[in-house]
C-alpha cells in the first residue's frame, strides 16, 4: 500500500483537480482505490494570466517565468487544503503533477522545434510536503517520437479494458479525447486520439457572451439553433479528417478563433453556444465513424470529464451515435471528475517503479519510455 | 571513480560548455579531475532565439516551448560530438545541465512571482545518451528561501578552500559573481554575490557598434576613454549599494540598457566599450570595499570566465584593487573556461547522492536543500 496524490489542471483552466489514491503494484498488476478527490477552482486573474501566456500574442517570459513558480504554489496550497479536509494523516510516497500547458507543438511551423510546455515549478510542492514530486511527462514521449499525447490512455488500459465488450472511453475536457479498448485487448491493441475540442469553445463563447465559465447542463445550448454555414464552415477544419494519432489544442479551438466567431454572429448568441456544442458532438460521433466502426463494433461509450454533465451535449452524442450505448463514468460506479488526476498518479507511479507509461498506439512514439521527472524530497538527505 | 558530464550555457551566449570530469565522494569528500572540456558556440541563429526570448518585448510563448527543446537538442548534439571528439568510450554516470536562463526575478514587480526559468528540456539528453539528467537546479534553492544565484560557491568551497590563504574566487561571465573563502573555511564561513555586470554590457555593446560577439583582449577599449557623465551615472545604480546576498542579471545590464546608451552615444563607441569595461572593472573592486574588506584581508583574487581573457578588464581590475595579487585561475593550474561546467557536474553528483548543495551564505536561502529534478534513464526498465 502507497498513498500517492496525483494532479491534474486542464486546458478548460477550470481549476486544480487533486486525487488520493491508494496504489500497489505497477504495469498490468497495478491495483489504484481514488480514497479522495476534490477540485480546488483557479481564481479568475490566475486564469486570464494562464490565457494571456498561452497566446502568442499575450505572452511574455517575464509572466511565464513567474506564473511557473506561481503554479507552483497554487498546487502546493490545494494539497495543503486537501489533505486537512479530508484528515489525511498517512505520509505520501509521491505527488505526482500533470502541470499546466500553456503550448504545444505537435507539428510546428515557422522553423519551430517540435515540443510542448507544461508550466507549475515542482519544487514547492516538493518543499512544503516533503515528498517526492513526478512532473513532467509530456516531452519524453515527444522526444521518443510521440505526439506527447495522450497519456490518460495507458491508465485507462490499466483500469479499464473488459475481457467482453469493445469499449470506447470519451474524456470531454478542454479538448476532447477518445481511447478504444477492444475487449480482451493487450497494450499493443489500443489506440486513441484527440477527437478535436471538448468544452473549449463553447466555454469561450460563454464567456464572450455571458461571462460565464461554462454552459450549465448545456441549457444555453438548448434555447438556441444551428447556425447552418457557421457548422459547415467548422466542420471543415483538416483536423477532422486527419488521420490518427493526432493530438490538438488550445491553437486550434481556443479563444483566437471563437473570439473570431462570436463578433461575427453577435446577434446569436445561443445560437453560437448551440452550433460549438453540436460541433463537439457531431466531432466525437464523426471520428467514431471515421476512425473506430470501420474496424470495431463498439458495444459501449463512457463518458468522462466536464463535458459529460453537459445534458444537452450528452443528448446530441446519444443521437448522433444511434445504436450505441453513452454512459456517464458514474454509470459504472466511476468518476468522471477524477479520472484524469487519478491518471497522472498512476503514470508516476510507473515512473518512480522505472516503468514505461506511454502507449505507442495512443501517442504515435516510436518506443516505450520511462516519462518525466523525478524531483527529490528536497529535505531527505542520506 | 565516476564519469560525468557538467554542462553549462550561460547569459554571455557563449554558447555550450561540456566537462568531462572523474568523480568520487560527495560532500567535502568529493574529488573532481577534469578530463576533457569543449566549449560549443551557438549559431548566430540561436543565439537571436534566446535574446528575443528573454526580453519581455520580443518574447512569446510559441518561441519559448520551441526553444526549450531546440537547446535541449543542441545539448544532446554537444555532447555527442564531444564523445566522438574525445573519442570517450566509458559509460556515464549522469548528464548534469545548467539550462539557459532566460528570465530570473529574485526581487519581482507588478504582481509577478519571486521565480526563475532556466530552458533546454533534459529529455533529448536523457534520450540519446541512455542516461540520468540532472536539470533545473535553482528553483528549489529559491523555494528554499534563496535567490537561486549563485549556486558555484558551494563548489568553489570544495574545490578552492585554502589552508593559509584568504581567497577571493571572481567568475567574469555574463554576469559578474564573487566568492569569498576565508582561509580554512568552514562552510557556513564562505560568502558569495554577484559583483554586477562581467562582459554582458561590453558584449552587447560590441555587439551593436561592431557585430562582433566581445571585446578581444580589450583592445577596443584600450583605443578608448572614458566617458565621466556616463560611468558617473552606471555607478549611481542601486544595485551596487544593495547588501549581499544578491543576484542580478539580464533584466538589470543587458541589451535593453546597453542599446540606449549606444544610442545616446553613438559617436564614441570606443569610449563606451572603454567606459562599460571601467565600470565592470570598477563594480567588482568597488564590490570588495565595501563588503568584503571591511571583514578580511584578501590574499589573493583568482579570475575565472571569459573575461579573464579580457587583458585591459584584467589591468583596470589591479589598477582598482592595488596591493591584491589577481590572478587567473590557469595560474594556479586550473581552467577559467571550465570551471562553471565542472561546478555542474559537482552539482549534480551531490542531488545524485542525495546531498544538499546550496550555500545559505551565498544564495540567502534558510536552510540547505537537494537541488535539482532527475530525469531517469528513460531506456532503464526494471
Amino acid at each position: 500500500m502507497a498513498y500517492a496524490i496525483g494532479m491534474m489542471s486542464g486546458t478548460s483552466l477550470d481549476g486544480i483537480d487533486v486525487a488520493l489514491v491508494d496504489l500497489s503494484g505497477c504495469d498490468e498488476n497495478t491495483t489504484c482505490e481514488l480514497i479522495h478527490y476534490k477540485s480546488y477552482p483557479y481564481d479568475s486573474v490566475t486564469q486570464q494570466e494562464i490565457l494571456a501566456a498561452s497566446h502568442i500574442e499575450t505572452s511574455n517570459v517575464a509572466l511565464i517565468c513567474s506564473l511557473n513558480f506561481k503554479l507552483g504554489k497554487l498546487y502546493s496550497e490545494a494539497v495543503t487544503q486537501f489533505l486537512k479536509e479530508f484528515n489525511v494523516q498517512s505520509p505520501l510516497e509521491f505527488i505526482a503533477i500533470h502541470g499546466q500547458t500553456i503550448h504545444h507543438l505537435p507539428n510546428p511551423t515557422n522553423g519551430l522545434t517540435h515540443s510542448t510546455l507544461q508550466i507549475g515549478d515542482p519544487a514547492q510542492l516538493a518543499f512544503d510536503h516533503k515528498t517526492i514530486v513526478v512532473s513532467n511527462f509530456r516531452p519524453m514521449d515527444m522526444i521518443a517520437g510521440g505526439n506527447g499525447a495522450p497519456l490518460v490512455p495507458y491508465t485507462e488500459y490499466l483500469l479499464f479494458r473488459d475481457s467482453q465488450k469493445n469499449r470506447v472511453l470519451q474524456n470531454i475536457g478542454g479538448i476532447g479525447n477518445v481511447t478504444v479498448l477492444p475487449k480482451n485487448c493487450t497494450e499493443d491493441e489500443i489506440f486513441a486520439f484527440d477527437t478535436g475540442p471538448g468544452n473549449m469553445m463553447i466555454n469561450a463563447a460563454m464567456q464572450y457572451f455571458f461571462q460565464k465559465d461554462y454552459d450549465d447542463r448545456g441549457n444555453v445550448a438548448k434555447q438556441g439553433k444551428i447556425i447552418p454555414e457557421l457548422l459547415k464552415n467548422l466542420q471543415s477544419h483538416p483536423y477532422f479528417d486527419k488521420l490518427p494519432p493526432k493530438a490538438t489544442g488550445r491553437e486550434l479551438f481556443g479563444e483566437d478563433v471563437v473570439n473570431k466567431i462570436c463578433v461575427h454572429y453577435h446577434q446569436f448568441p445561443n445560437d453560437v453556444i448551440h452550433t460549438l456544442t453540436e460541433l463537439t458532438a457531431w466531432s466525437i460521433a464523426d471520428s467514431y465513424q471515421k476512425f473506430i466502426m470501420p474496424k470495431l463494433v463498439i458495444d459501449e461509450v463512457i463518458i468522462g470529464g466536464g463535458g459529460a454533465y453537459n445534458q444537452f451535449l450528452m443528448d446530441r452524442l446519444s443521437y448522433n451515435l444511434p445504436n450505441i450505448t453513452v454512459k456517464r463514468q458514474e454509470d459504472i460506479g466511476l468518476s468522471s471528475d477524477a479520472k484524469e488526476a487519478i491518471a497522472f498518479a498512476i503514470l508516476g507511479n510507473q515512473t518512480i517503479h522505472s516503468r514505461p507509461s506511454n502507449l505507442m498506439s495512443a501517442t504515435g512514439a516510436k518506443i516505450p519510455v520511462i516519462l518525466g521527472n523525478i524531483t527529490p524530497n528536497p529535505w531527505n538527505f542520506k
